[in-house]
This record gives structure tokens, C-alpha cells and sequence, in this order.
């Protein structure tokens, strides 16, 4: 663990991350001493500060620090959390330009069953719905408390992951990943813009897209629609791509296009 | 600053209080050595640790603890944070019973001018809509970013609280107070069933209201309606109640309820 570049795991309990979740985070896969999408990862780092005028660290230092916490090790997952820092004053008010503070940690791959891959995996639809907050929509922050009260709905350890709709019955994404439909050889994945997280994983599946000629579309869908789908995976950076098998009764059995993804994604590592 | 009992001001970064906001927290008022309406406090400390299944110290342990801090100092302000305590696994799935963490911190009382609570206060309308998430609302819990932003709109020092509305354009609350208006004699406080964060002092004005033949309404109103009341006042544990000045042009001079319920909140510390 790195604290601002000095080795410990502890910080100030005035640091604004915790007082108010004021913060970003990422998760970053580490595979044979090499982070994974690191130009992306930092964009969207970079992007998710600018949005809450958190100070974003330089691109070199945090690269650095990065690689002195994997040194040796392999394959892990990384995290990187930049809080708006350390709170001089009592309050919610932010003050302008502080110094952020940066939080890194290294941790070993999960395990994850090969079957999740190749068969695919089971959904569950949370009861609890997204909130629709378009000034904080997109954003990787640490006020995470809706994902935590869904993961506690997927306690069965037959599901994989927990499927998250907003007030208006629109598919979202999953607890933590995205989510993508095909249907009739085009992809659909939901419009983020007042709710859920918009995560490079997706970024990627759209210029998958792109660059294969694929139509993806970027719109709203309700679970009626979503059921109705020829296939359906979620991403993140940790998993990578995992159809979906089984959801709200209905079951998946082919899914060519999402192994299509699911490879590409996991060569191709920019 | 006690965490968990122990003199410090670091906790760990596996800590969920920082991870993902998954905590609680209080704001007590200390007058003369004591703290003001504590029952009332760990009531609704218990309640909301209760809503998100965190494990709530004991009263006992707590005001114990409390006492320590405060020791021969007068007045000011504790704050108590409650988060579900330590990560061991990865991700946002809470373990059932978690020991959590406790943070007991103690600072000098804010200045604030004695025109706040003779004149009254100037608001400002804020551009943030507080989202509505009903599984979370009427919680103090960690998940502070829209109070950030939204204080962040309130930089000009005329503005001694910003007004929030939801989505709907009802009237909600203040950034860190509760809202009441007065019309014809009557009291009327929004619900905050969708969203906001049910203070003990909005709970007080309420009894209040009941002990002295007061009709007092929690519904639903807009700006427009707002904006022909009688009075409007704020209230919280650590300002007590100011009464409103001045709100999107319209003034108020006159606040004889308002300070009636002012004069009951500072005398009666129950």
C-alpha cells in the first residue's frame, strides 16, 4: 500500500473521502507485471476528478507509484482511490485546489470459476433501484452505498452478479459492471447519463464496435426488451467479459457475439 | 480523537467508511461540558445504523467515550462516526456483523453571527436536485456528495445556507438543515421520504409543535409555495434554528413564530 508515495494503510479520519465519500476510484487488473488499459484508466481518472474539481495527480507519478507497489508480483488487481484530501475547516465546503490525497493498493487476482467464462453467468435483478442524479452520473466516486445495499441482495452464491434497473424500470448495469444486449448482430448498452457508472470496459466494447462495423447503440431499455435479447454480458476491468446465462427465468445458451468481445477484449490492451 | 476508544486520527484504508461511505454520522452539540439532547442522538444514531445493518455501539460505550473527549472542555462541537468497519474480502458485499468502527472527534464551536439568529439568514436556491433514493433517505450516512456540490454553489459569504429541492422541484431541505415554513399559524416541514436526511431537531419542532397545539404538516411543497409563507426557519444540531431573511428576492422581517421555536430548541435539551 502507497499513501501519497509513502509506504503504510492508514489515513487522516479528516480526509474528505471518508467524511463524505468525496472521492474517485479505480480498479485496475494487473496481468504478467503490466496494468492493464493504463492510458484509459488514467483518463477516466482524470475525467472523474475534473468533474468533481478533485486535484487529479500527474499521469507519471501515479504511473510510478503504480509500479513500484506490483514490483515483483505478477497478476493482481490494483486500486487507485484520489480523495479531495485532508479537511482544514468544518464542512461540507470544498475548498478550492486542495491537495488530493492518493491511495494504492495491490491485492491478488480473484478467483473466479472458468465457467463464468465459457457458460456464462447468472443474474439477479435488485429490488433497490439507481437514483437519478445526472451531476454525479458516470462518476467512479466513493459514495457507493446503492452498490453496497445490491451486493447485499446477492448473497445466494449462485449469482454472479446483481442487475440494476433506475426508478423509471430501466436497465442500468450490473453492481459492478456494465452491461450490453445483442440483439439481430447490434449492441446496446444503457444511456448513463443520470445514473450508474460509465466504465472503461464499455468504452471499449463501443470501439469494439466501431472499429468491427458493429451498430452499437447507447439508449434506454427496460427488462422487457433486455429478455427479449439474443444475448446479453456485463464487463469491468477486473472480470473482463461474462455472458449472461441465466435471467429472471429466462436462459442464455449461445453467445458468439460476447466471445467475439470477450477475446478481443482480452488481447487487445490499450 | 478517540477511534474505537483509542486515542488517534488514522484508520485503515480497508476501512468501508472510506471505500465506499458505508457509515453513519452525528453532530452534537456541547454546551457547559454537556451534551445536548444525547438520547435523542443515539436514538437516531441506532435507527440509521439499523436501516443499513451496521452493528450500533452501545449508548453506554459511546457516551462513555464522549466524556473522555470532552473532558474539561465547555462548548463545542463532537461528531460521532459509525462506519461498518474493516474490509477483509474485496468488493461491496457486507459480512453480516461486521465490528465497526467508531470515530469520536471534538472541535471549538463555529462562529456565527448573532444577526443569523436575531435578522435571519440569506438562502440560495441550488442548482443540484437531491436524487430520490427512498432505500437511503432520512439516513446521515456517509454519502455526502451532492451536499458537496451543493455547498460548493454557496461560496458567497452572503449565503449562509443553500436550499435544496429534488427532482420533482419539491422543497427538500438545507445543505446541513432541516426546513420549516409557517402559514396561517401552522407549521408545515417537507417529507423526506425520497430523499434528505431526517435531522433530530426537525424531530424536536415537531414535538414542539404537538406540546403547544401547533398544527405542524409533513408534505410535500414547492418554491412557489415556500415563497409565500409566513416565516421560513432552518434548524440543526449545531446552529439551532435561524430564522430566513431572504429567499430568491422575497424578504422577511418579521419571524415571531420562529422565534418562539427558537428560544423552546435552546432552553429544552431533552
Amino acid at each position: 500500500m502507497l499513501i501519497n508515495g509513502v509506504p503504510g494503510d492508514h489515513i487522516s479520519i479528516h480526509d474528505r473521502g471518508l467524511l463524505y465519500g468525496d472521492g474517485v476510484f479505480r480498479t485496475l487488473r494487473v496481468l504478467g507485471g503490466c496494468i492493464q488499459c493504463w492510458p484509459r484508466h488514467y483518463r477516466k481518472l482524470q475525467q472523474d476528478c475534473a468533474a468533481l474539481r478533485i486535484t487529479c495527480p500527474e499521469a507519471a507519478l501515479l504511473f510510478e507509484e503504480l509500479r513500484r507497489l506490483i514490483e515483483q508480483r505478477s497478476d493482481g488487481v490494483a486500486k487507485i482511490i484520489i480523495t479531495r484530501g485532508e479537511q482544514s475547516a468544518r464542512g461540507y465546503t470544498p475548498v478550492e485546489n486542495m491537495t488530493s490525497t492518493r491511495i494504492l493498493t495491490f491485492a491478488p487476482s480473484l478467483d473466479c470459476p472458468d465457467r463464468n467464462y465459457s457458460h456464462g453467468v447468472k443474474l439477479r435483478v435488485c429490488d433497490i433501484r439507481l437514483a437519478h442524479q445526472p451531476k454525479l452520473a458516470g462518476i467512479k466516486h466513493l459514495n457507493r452505498l446503492e452498490n453496497v445495499l445490491a451486493a447485499a441482495e446477492c448473497s445466494d452464491p449462485e449469482i454472479a452478479e446483481g442487475l440494476l434497473l433506475d426508478n423509471f424500470d430501466n436497465v442500468i448495469e450490473g453492481v459492478r459492471s456494465n452491461l450490453f444486449m445483442v440483439r439481430n448482430g447490434e449492441l446496446f448498452t444503457p444511456n448513463l447519463s443520470n445514473c450508474g457508472v460509465a466504465g472503461i470496459q464499455r468504452e471499449r466494447v463501443i470501439e469494439w464496435a466501431a472499429r468491427h462495423g458493429v451498430p452499437c447503440w447507447v439508449r434506454q431499455f427496460g427488462l422487457t426488451e433486455l429478455l427479449v435479447a439474443d444475448e446479453i454480458f456485463m464487463v469491468n476491468s477486473v472480470i473482463g467479459l461474462w455472458p449472461v446465462r441465466e435471467l429472471s427465468g429466462i436462459d442464455w445458451n449461445h453467445h458468439p457475439i460476447s466471445m467475439q468481445v470477450q477475446e478481443w477484449l482480452s488481447h487487445a490492451h490499450d
